[in-house]
């Protein structure tokens, strides 16, 4: 048995498949024998006295004690004017780095091997800033907001990110041949943290040339750091490249520990409730947090248990080539967590 | 012979490899007796009096003249506050679509097969207006621009190229669930234009969602159509996925009939001169051309002798494995179009 304190997670199983691989989650954990406790809580949008939206108080309350939220999909809100969950979760705790690392699944076989890399998306402002104006009548701006402390604080955790994960590289994607303001502060700002980095070496590339080079051969890659928008796309991108949405995690960090580790597939509603899904994504979005909070030997013993029930093919869930349901993909994992004491 | 009157197209050959991709297509187009001269061109940016930049009158005569034009690479230009020469063109022409048919090539392979898809880039405006600002000091904006006309433009042309080219599919690319205002502009003309086209199946997807199936399965795209920079990110990714920019053509289209072809690689400075090139890009691009002219048999002609060249794998350029010279391949090409005949 691994000692050490128990220590709190606000747990956000979220809509759809949301509870199952939760479930899922929380019983590896347990085999695992990780000193984790859980705090379960929900998130619907809730409007506030002045009409702005926000999280459910007693969300926002176990956040704020725990400071470390694992999440599963939420619902995308159907009423015009009512904003994306995943957003406000994000800028409520003001994560400004939405970091996702894309490795190859030994065994799940997709058009490229040896994928190994990390896009670091600045999470707060950008094309995000929600700034939008009819000017005249059939003419709409939306405004993208770039500002120096975000990209400076963004550029700065990409490269601390590097060094503390043994990468050798930052690549700053951009299009400030275009933008050449916006982009060009954010690039500025990058090439400024490189000077501080010097073992890193740093790199700055056109995101159209990124997504290019990227299909081509994705190994030429390491850790990517990118304004809001760029991320989301080049992240979907690099997803796609490794085997999709259903294995691919992701974390949103913010400052003085504060995180929130989640999957970023859908709600699957056709086969909610069905114990057909796949946990993958939501487990190694778990192992993030367990590295986040340096939970190294835990996080290690559940990846590898996880790597291995999918390359010994023998229980897969569906979208992953096999026949097995969520349980029984779950009780695979668990048992070679233990096997791996 | 093939008859036809002559008609007369701007040939801007650009910089770098430019002229030596340009005479390979002129020496095609001769071996195929294509009924075309040329009007040779250079770009370069010229400050006008009130300080605005401009292309050269007598280029921009030309092509006020001839309509259509065939361009190769031009140079990043260097200095600050200087445009890039392929936007000035796109502006100064009003070229509103950007059309870019990825399509497999047998026999040059890639982790794909089969791909046959078009990328339809709206090419005025968007993230393209270059209005920016300094809000105060580490704090600027972009403005993204969206306007109905221009929506509704590029979305009518996206069905009509559908039709006209026997494509069964036409997809809006967007981010409307985070510019609301401005994509949900842009996917609400597309929305009004499917009305029209009944015959043409209307989907719309995320631009995260269509990078990752995209690189998961290329083969379920046909037309899509979006705003200039998702164009410009899409449109690069998908030529990566046929073998990059050497051998993916372009077409900038306008009304009345105006457009340019252009080879959207680089200038490659490194083997300038050197009798190294690939033409094909170029070649490509000018095929499009004819068809844009209804030159369609000749168009077809050289297409046929281009990919059969490429097939047969005796004669390539070093890009393409090969390790002919640019002057080889095309002579190549040349001898196939006349065995066609
Ligand atoms: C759900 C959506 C608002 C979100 C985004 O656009 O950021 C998603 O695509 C993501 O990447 O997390
Ligand atoms: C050269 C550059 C300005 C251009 C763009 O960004 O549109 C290029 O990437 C393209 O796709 O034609």
């Amino acid at each position: 048995v691994l000692l050490g304190s128990m220590q709190t997670v606000t747990l956000i199983p979220g809509d759809g498949i949301g509870p199952e691989i939760s479930t899922a989650v929380m019983r590896i954990f347990e085999a695992a024998q990780v000193p984790i406790q859980w705090d379960e809580r929900n998130v619907t949008a809730i409007q506030g006295p002045g009409g702005n939206w926000m999280i459910p108080p007693n969300t926002k309350e176990s956040m704020d004690r725990n400071k470390i939220g694992l999440k599963g999909p939420l619902k995308t809100p159907v009423a015009a004017g009512h904003p994306s969950m995943n957003l406000l979760l994000r800028k409520t705790f003001d994560l400004y780095a939405n970091v996702r690392p894309c490795m190859s699944i030994e065994g799940y076989k997709t058009p490229y091997t040896d994928v190994d890399l990390v896009t670091i998306r600045e999470n707060t402002e950008g094309e995000y800033s929600g700034i939008e104006h009819v000017i005249v009548d059939g003419v709409v701006q939306s405004i993208k907001l770039i500002t120096e402390d975000a990209s400076e604080r963004i550029a700065k955790y990409a490269f601390e990110y590097a060094v503390n994960n043994q990468r050798s590289s930052v690549t700053a994607v951009h299009k400030a041949n275009i933008m050449r303001m916006s982009d060009g502060l954010f690039l500025r700002k990058c090439r400024e943290a490189a000077e501080n980095y010097k073992d890193i070496k740093f790199t700055e590339m056109y995101l159209d040339t990124v997504c290019l080079n990227m299909v081509q051969d994705p190994t030429q890659f390491d850790v990517l750091v990118m304004p809001n928008l760029y991320g989301d796309i080049l992240s979907d991108l690099c997803a796609g490249l490794i085997g999709g949405l259903g294995v691919t995690p992701s974390g949103n960090i913010g400052t003085n520990g504060v995180a929130i580790f989640e999957s970023v597939h859908g709600t699957a509603p056709d086969i909610a409730g069905a114990d057909l899904a796949n946990p993958t994504a939501l487990l190694l979005s778990a192992v993030m947090m367990l590295r986040h909070m340096g939970l190294h030997a835990h996080a290690q013993r559940i990846q590898t248990a996880c790597f291995n029930t999918i390359q010994d093919k023998r229980v897969l869930t569906k979208d992953l080539g096999g026949n097995a349901k969520c349980s029984e993909f779950t009780a695979a994992i668990c048992e070679r967590v233990q096997d791996l004491d």
